[in-house]
């Protein structure tokens, strides 16, 4: 069967404060890192599944959305690649 | 000045053991996703900068490897583009 690994990105929806990114933002300003802005920290996933690509694609989309992320206040894509 | 965002993506090293991607997997399997392995969790960061490109590209890479990744355990990359 084929192979493929997959990469997800999750991110906070822009509407939703990120206090982890603000954080991160006064850090970098307190290192004289003043150019700095709109830090927002989201997830980076990798995997690898086996099968056909149409079930993959399918799989991923339903893992990425059901169990990767929260619909509500993230966004989440993906890209697959054959391994 | 020009206005650049930034992605940057930090992921553990290949060596290190990834505890959480375990759990996610262990997870995926209970659910019936049994062809899926080798989950590793990551960080996923975006921010904007402004400034000349050659100074914002050696700022990027001074704040991957020294504030946002701990070189020790994780591998960093980051992609810069003009806003």
């Amino acid at each position: 069967m084929p192979k493929y690994n997959a990469r997800i990105y999750v991110t906070l929806k822009p509407s939703i404060l990120d206090p982890q990114g603000r954080t991160v933002e006064r850090a970098l300003s307190h290192l004289n890192h003043n150019n700095v802005g709109g830090v927002r920290i989201g997830k980076y996933i990798e995997l690898s599944l086996s099968g056909e690509r149409a079930d993959v694609e399918a799989q991923l989309k339903d893992i990425t959305e059901n169990v990767l992320s929260n619909p509500i206040m993230e966004d989440a894509r993906w890209e697959l690649a054959e391994a």
